[in-house]
């Protein structure tokens, strides 16, 4: 059976970091950005727009009215997110059948869950996300703690909506993963080393 | 530096079983039974009682009125409930700092927390814990599914108000935790020594 390790994140939790330290601890693939490119190839749309499309769940736009009765006008954009979300989908399971992997985010868990993963979710207290933030981010940005959380919180909030919306389950709900693993206040390289064990096991 | 795991856990999701078969798998001490035995040696109360007091907070009697204002009564079963307590508190403590140990519930990973143990919360769906329930209970004791997930749910809430009582916390928040494990559909001892291989590093 196939190894594949999905993997659910707070925003600033390390999650992407532990997901690819776990990839190369345990000799298997990381598919994260060559997503993106494979979607972009298939559908002839930019990088740039599957990015966006993907970091957005789709919006209806107003109800319009057709003779008596209202109906939600289904846009050309929103026909193009769910073309981008199903085409996600493909891929994703492509990939996964592949070879064994480690996927981060992207309703991984969800496309995959036939094939049982080993779903993982990780998450921190505010304040170590705010450090990690801080550590990554480009020596011009200067945010204030309120404005970090904020933006924090925000995209939390977006990753959620995007996840409920394709999925129908509430994001970051404790029995939709197999783990959960808290990495405040820890440095992500140390505790992969074990993971990998485990999860070789 | 000493290792120290604690689990806390939802009733019938085999935290207990976890935790007694990660201590045989790592050779260290687990602490259960232990505990109540010696609050009963040092408080001269039976071990039935302790247990009994352990499983539940104290609480208070109705206010009685002294001059013009109210005061709660602090009830002898109260005291003897907080005595109680307070030495789980020490015995908790001396055990933990004498070997390295698995300890199972008793607010062991609020009253550790300075030795920064390794906190494990185990859970899992109902139909595991009722499954898990079923398997464990004698063969007369017959329960309707649904009197057995009141009873399962009320095991919880009589475990949270005791724990948030005696720490402050929410009981089973993810943030108290350094790591959350599912176990739905799961056999325990085939995780175990993977998990074993990850505390060990």
């Amino acid at each position: 059976m196939k190894r594949i390790i999905t993997i659910g994140r707070e925003f600033g939790s390390g999650g992407r970091e532990l997901g690819r330290r776990l990839s190369e601890e345990m000799g298997i693939a990381y598919y994260d950005q060559e997503i993106i490119t494979e979607i972009a190839n298939r559908t002839s749309l930019s990088e740039q727009y599957v990015q966006a499309v993907i970091e957005h769940r789709p919006s209806f736009s107003f109800p319009i009215h057709i003779g008596r009765s209202f109906y939600p006008a289904v846009s050309p954009v929103f026909e193009q997110s769910m073309a981008v979300f199903q085409e996600q989908f493909r891929i994703i399971k492509e990939m996964a059948l592949k070879s064994d992997c480690v996927i981060v985010g992207r309703c991984a868990d969800y496309i995959l869950k036939e094939y049982r993963p080993m779903r993982i979710f990780v998450y921190a207290d505010m304040e170590s996300r705010m450090a990690r933030c801080r550590a990554k981010a480009p020596e011009e940005e200067e945010m204030t703690d309120k404005e970090l959380k904020q933006h924090i919180l925000g995209i939390d909030k977006k990753r959620a909506k995007y996840y409920e919306f394709y999925t129908g389950h509430k994001c970051g709900d404790k029995l939709n993963f197999d783990l959960c693993v808290n990495t405040s206040g820890i440095v992500i390289k140390e505790i992969v080393p074990g993971m990998a064990a485990m999860l070789k096991r």
